[in-house]
């Protein structure tokens, strides 16, 4: 029950532990087929490149980034915990001039400054953000941030690697340009693979660069040979073929489940975390309006140790949660409520093994 | 038996669907000390900065070229091969001027050209080549390129995709600088993590650059804080922990087979495979004295319709083999005695199916 990895159900496990079939093998590519399309189902999109990157979602993160930024563009960056931070650091790596948007841990990003800041710089290219900040369990605005991009004319890149199957995300409706994802948070599948999409605007300024994508291994415009439509595949790299095999069964286990149905069950699943704490007289640190039902910031109360406790839910309960980051760290710990993990007894068993340790 | 992936053995694929471990857990911190330590051994090395990148081994490419390479740099990469010109591809997006030796493909680099090309141009940095070319079967003569490189005070990067496991490759004793390999070849393991070893020289570069690594996911500055010495390890990207299994499982059996027997062993299914690809009236494309055992690259006969063998082999044999890349394209058959795949049951099967197909 930590920020992810998330528990991994038998289903998925056993579907990691079948043969590996050549990369390039028809059944293989049949797979990758039905993948595209039930990732076009989890992000609410028709985008045609929408696929999993073949490595952990950093380098989803960095293949939105690459793609998408040329030397000198100005990108708009919404920091309120950890991962806007690395977004700053991609877009300058790749010769991009970042802006900052600073907001408190444990509070939103100001929609207000978003606006201000795009007013004030038109030629500002994109706009990102994080979705559901999983160093500090807070929701941001996903949709206004979009209406705010699109009225500006600015592409947006969504961080939605805790977002994706716990809380509404509908890339379509609000206008998405180019998300990335992870498959070890709410997908509850193993880790190592980013799911992202790109609309077709995002495609046409990828093919439209006046210079190369850096990253050779990332770059789009040679991956959409590998992924594109048709019989006909160029190789590129060789895809973890047996993660990918993860990766379907825990989209297909989505689907099952239904988009919607997995986002109540999160939903409800926290109300009943937040009412066990309260029975310890532990607070969460974000408020109701912005919270993460999937990851829950707990203030450490004072005279406890936070280390000792963690160590003793691991050792005594089997049981982890996640240490506090950054500007949190050590005040906070992090349970993670994530797709397979978010589930009663899981819950029953975290409230009664704190309530042991803390007493 | 294609040119990898490979035949994955259950003891490897059951590693694979072991309960997925939270990746700052202390059991899987034990776990990549232990697969360090084994890499270490695989790549007959010492050096610190042995460890498995978190994506597949164009990635690992990547991960040498952007961590040693700066703008402006020189780098001499000999192609005679599909990988050789990837190389060139990553030289140019990491702002660096590529000299290019080619030599046909099947046949060696020139090692005369290349000591030429070292005195003519006494400011290049960096001397890359392929040690073994998947694409055509060729071995590159990598302790001599090593030595020549050392004459002219150049840093090395070696791919070794396929030789790693298969044929002799001591990183130490040849003073190669940069090392990438993949999991999917001669370790037999899953496809999509790409082991790499750094020398204590090309750290120095690296940690000594004036400019950041382009790339955050593959800059060795941070990666070596989350894979690093000691228990205390930084947070970088959540690792692919069931891949990871499997990789340290793929290591352990090479290990417990013994380095030198398992390049043995390629060797002699080598030299059955030609032996009975010999009574098929078939050739093979590449000279014996710089032949890969591991990768056989197999003259189509004329007359004999490419696509139809090899659809037939798949469909009536369940077997896979590899079609011929650029310059072999449906001229040559690629067949892989890689790893677990080199056994005397596979051989006599393909040998067989080869036989009634081609009647």
């Amino acid at each position: 029950m930590g920020p992810g990895p998330s528990d991994v159900p038998p289903r998925i496990l056993n579907a990691m532990a079948r043969p590996t079939l050549g990369h390039l093998d028809p059944l293989f590519i049949g797979l990758m087929d039905e993948t595209k399309k039930l990732l076009q189902y989890a992000f609410q999109t028709q985008n045609p490149l929408t696929m999993p990157v073949s490595a952990p979602g950093s380098a989803g993160m960095e293949a939105c980034f690459v793609n998408l930024i040329e030397p000198g563009d100005k990108v708009l960056v919404c920091i309120n915990g950890v991962f806007g931070n690395r977004m700053v650091e991609n877009v300058e790596r790749c010769g991009g001039k970042a802006i900052v948007i600073k907001d408190e841990w444990g509070t939103q990003t100001d929609l207000n400054k978003v606006e201000d800041a795009l007013k004030a710089q038109p030629d500002i290219k994109i706009l990102a953000f994080v979705h559901a900040e999983t160093s500090t369990g807070v929701r941001n605005e996903a949709k206004t941030l979009c209406e705010l991009a699109a009225k500006h004319d600015c592409l947006t890149i969504v961080d939605a690697v805790t977002s994706l199957g716990g809380i509404e995300l509908k890339v379509d409706e609000w206008g998405i340009d180019a998300v990335y994802s992870g498959s070890q948070k709410c997908l509850s599948c193993v880790p190592g693979i980013s799911p992202v999409s790109f609309s077709e605007r995002a495609v046409k300024v990828i093919q439209n660069r006046s210079t190369k994508v850096q990253s050779w291994f990332l770059d789009m415009n040679l991956i959409v040979g590998y992924w594109g439509a048709g019989n006909k595949r160029a190789y590129h790299h060789t895809a973890p073929v047996n993660s990918m095999y993860a990766m379907y069964e825990s989209l297909l286990m989505l689907k099952e489940e239904g988009l919607e149905n997995a986002w109540q069950r999160h939903q409800t699943g926290h109300n009943e975390l937040a009412k066990g704490l309260a029975s310890l007289g532990l607070s969460l640190a974000v408020d109701e309006n912005y919270r993460l039902p999937q990851l829950n910031v707990v203030r450490i109360p004072k005279g406890v140790d936070d280390g000792e406790i963690r160590q003793r839910l691991l050792s005594e309960f089997n049981l982890e949660i996640g240490a506090g980051l950054g500007d949190f760290a050590g005040k906070v710990w992090r349970i993670g409520l994530m797709g397979y993990a978010c589930k009663p007894r899981n819950i029953d068993h975290c409230i009664a093994a704190l309530k042991k340790v803390l007493n």
